[in-house]
């Protein structure tokens, strides 16, 4: 019996002759007599292969086999599916793709969504090489994540070399190392088995696996593989993957730091794994300089890099103007104390950009990088030592206790005076919701009109001190709101029920 | 006796009927016989005119006035003209245009100096309606600018009606009063001589007075007062008070805020500005939310309010770039607690917008708003309560000691990785300076290549501490600096003369 979202696997015998890797393909195309689901199986070395299927709907879903080795031809497969149970929601998509139309907005384009309709906020982190590190520290990890407030993780496939990273890794991707080289004709079935085992961990923590694909930090010769061997590997990695209900593709790290991969590189590698994920993962690409072109239609979610070192969160509302899209800022610089500008900035500032970034409808991710410590989070994982996690979890309850169609508030003529300087997410349809951040401004009081006719619950949010206090009385017509003159404070209103 | 660049003035008296303001017209022709300044004078009220008239050079000056009330026509004034003593170096302008030839850098366009070769480093400051207040009000603001690092301050002729400001002040430019309305087309001689005598208060302190001429914070019809009598109000303005060395023009406070007057007006009227002052001295305009071009002829240097939020004096940088005109950021939000974000920063941020924007090569203005006081230094004067002030004269004297030309660090491939992310002021003519600052960072260390051959002393600079402490020994090759993981630090290169 396979959970609903979850994974079948039926492992079979075939040749081991010549390099099955490239040579044998497999495929089984899953139905229940209502729709049909077409998956790649693969090779696992020493002629064991395996058919994977992640059922979407319970019930009893048949396959047979088809492929090149007669000995894998024409099985039988089938696959009794049984419904979710309790917080098992399947992939997370784009809101508009999970919402039906009759109850679809105009923000539903800019969030994420179950695909069985529940809520996902991301509330990301990065630790890009933790699958890499010694099995106690990839542990460690696990154990922190364990009680950190993330939901997504970005993570490379391929190992890191990169300051603070240059550690061979016990196995990697392919087969070979890093003294006598590598076999870019055959995977490390043990490698993939690993990684797949702190998917699947991920996914019982409830976290999504941002999995980057390719990335330029390398000493191995994974960066600069060539289109015909980048190919193999994104089919292989996708044939195995994809049928992991928490697997996101991030098609690079910073793809602008391999120029020697042209554009037409990605979108043709972006259509190879659209081509064999048989269920259609969220995908994105991350950059460094130079931002892509995030309109393009097989990108689900802006992944961006800030461009700018001062305004970074805040450009959120200019990228959903420009894209149309979720926008996630996976990178908004890291917390922490590295000598250069990308990692060192104060968990205050770290705070302060995921508030300004999810007011304004947007999100982001988390990154610390504290050089005096053996692991430093941000590439090998480990443990936390920052102080902005704590604020991300409180930010992240804030966040789900907000109405779910909120909105930023659009300023117009009439309400410009009052809001041109401070974010406020709100739900305008029934004005039953506002959320008012201050960021780094520390104003003595502010003063608000309330939407005619209706009372107002207010709330005190001090967003660092992880304090919500509620004011005396229920608010009415225009007010004066007295705050503590302190940075990092925010301002809920929520509409009494008459 | 007149000292140079100091003011000469003659009474004289002529008629008194009809309206000499709009009526009589006065002007003489100084010379020394190898140069002439002509100088227009100005009515007094009670039949009294005067003539000013500011000696640059030392010598006998003659000049026959001309008018056309025969009284005041063919009077023949002798300025006998003093050297400057110490402390006097005439008026501020453009480095470029006080600079030799020979001995001209491309950074002069940037930056300005006294019309005597002196150094001057604009550090402002903004009381907008200190000449509107109570005399006692007016006094107490002189004594803490007596103590204060600014030597620029930003002030209206104007009264302001705008919150926190909404009393009447004693006496208007024109005469009258709010009750019965004002004779636009006679100026009250008291006002201007308080005026007068508070702008050479200033010039004894050594501090520039950036006037105000128009602005929108009006409920006495001073901002909308039409074409004509904002020219007759320009002329008599120029003609009083161009004589003081220490007088800026800015055409405008927030002149986007008045769209009832076209741009086609304030070219207009800086014509006006410039053909009644008869020594050239610095003119800009001051914008809200639209940059005025400032690329114009007439604009002597960019007097420019930040535009976004977050990203303030880091524009400096662009700004350079796009005008080629010394950049003064005289509003980058003020430190405060109004409930409006432009002041309510913290004095840290204000301090850090300091940094950044000298460090780029530019120049700041301070504000302040704290608004439980009853003087409320941005609008009223009085007394300082924030905390940024001792820290700018920290930075003031940090700028006074950097070498004269130093200028920004340029970005090349090769020293990219290095400085990507944290400005730097240096000379790197003869590589013997380098300031790097580093804002909201805190890194634990960072790394450099000195410059071939060369040895530097370093010093560690908190910024907000005002510490400056020398590190030990001298400093080649490359070099790693262990800094105290604090934010706004900074690292001072010296080169050792061998």
């Amino acid at each position: 019996m396979t959970e609903q979202y979850k994974i079948f696997e039926a492992t079979l015998s075939g040749t081991s002759v010549g390099n099955p890797y490239q040579d044998i393909w497999l495929k089984a195309a899953f139905t229940d007599e209502t729709e049909t689901v077409e998956v790649n199986g693969f090779y696992c070395d020493e002629g064991i292969y395996k058919v994977r299927f992640m059922p979407r709907k319970p019930g009893i879903w048949t396959a047979t086999t088809r492929s090149n080795d007669p000995n894998l031809n024409g099985i039988a497969l089938t696959c009794v599916c049984s419904s979710a149970q309790p917080g098992n929601h399947g992939r997370v998509l784009p809101r508009n793709e999970v919402r039906p139309q009759s109850a679809a907005t105009e923000e539903d384009k800019f969030h994420f969504a179950y695909e069985d309709g529940t809520r996902f906020q991301p509330f990301g982190t990065t630790c890009y090489a933790w699958v890499n590190q010694p099995k106690a520290v990839q542990e460690q990890t696990l154990e922190t994540l364990k009680a950190a407030p993330f939901n997504k993780i970005r993570m490379c496939i391929f190992p890191k070399f990169y300051t603070y990273n240059t550690t061979d890794p016990e196995r990697y991707a392919f087969q070979g190392n890093a003294q006598d080289g590598f076999d870019f004709t055959r995977f490390d079935p043990v490698f993939w088995d690993d990684l797949e085992k702190r998917i699947a961990q991920l996914d019982e923590l409830g976290i999504e696996a941002d999995i980057i694909l390719l990335h330029p930090y390398d000493r191995w010769g994974f960066a600069k593989m060539g289109y015909e061997t980048d190919v193999f590997y994104l089919k292989y990695a996708v044939d195995r993957l994809c049928h992991f209900k928490n697997v996101w593709w991030s098609m690079a790290n910073e793809f602008d730091l391999m120029p020697w991969k042209p554009v037409e590189a990605w979108e043709s590698y972006a259509r190879v794994v659209m081509g064999r994920d048989s269920y259609g993962h969220l995908r994105s690409i991350h950059n460094c300089n130079v931002l892509y072109d995030y309109t393009r239609p097989w990108i689900t979610h802006v992944s961006v890099q800030r461009l700018d070192i001062y305004k970074t969160a805040e450009m959120v509302s200019e990228w959903r103007q420009l894209y149309q899209k979720p926008v996630v800022v996976d990178e908004c610089a890291y917390e922490g104390n590295i000598n250069l500008g990308w990692g060192n900035i104060t968990g205050e500032e770290m705070t302060r950009r995921f508030w300004e970034g999810c007011i304004r409808g947007g999100y982001l991710s988390h990154g610390e990088v504290y050089v005096q410590y053996d692991q430093i989070w941000w590439s090998h994982g480990g443990t936390l030592h920052g102080t902005s996690p704590d604020r991300i979890s409180f930010l992240k309850q804030v966040m789900a206790d907000a109405p779910e169609n909120v909105a930023p508030l659009k300023l117009t003529p009439e309400n410009y005076v009052d809001n041109w300087d401070v974010p406020c997410l709100c739900k305008e349809d029934d004005q039953s919701y506002y959320l008012y951040y201050f960021g780094f401004f520390k104003p003595l009081f502010r003063t608000y009109k309330l939407p005619e006719g209706n009372s107002y619950e207010l709330e005190l949010l001090d967003t660092w001190d992880m304090t919500v206090t509620k004011l005396p009385g229920v608010y009415t017509g225009s007010i004066r709101i007295d705050l503590p003159e302190k940075q990092y404070m925010a301002i809920r209103m929520k509409k009494v029920e008459a």
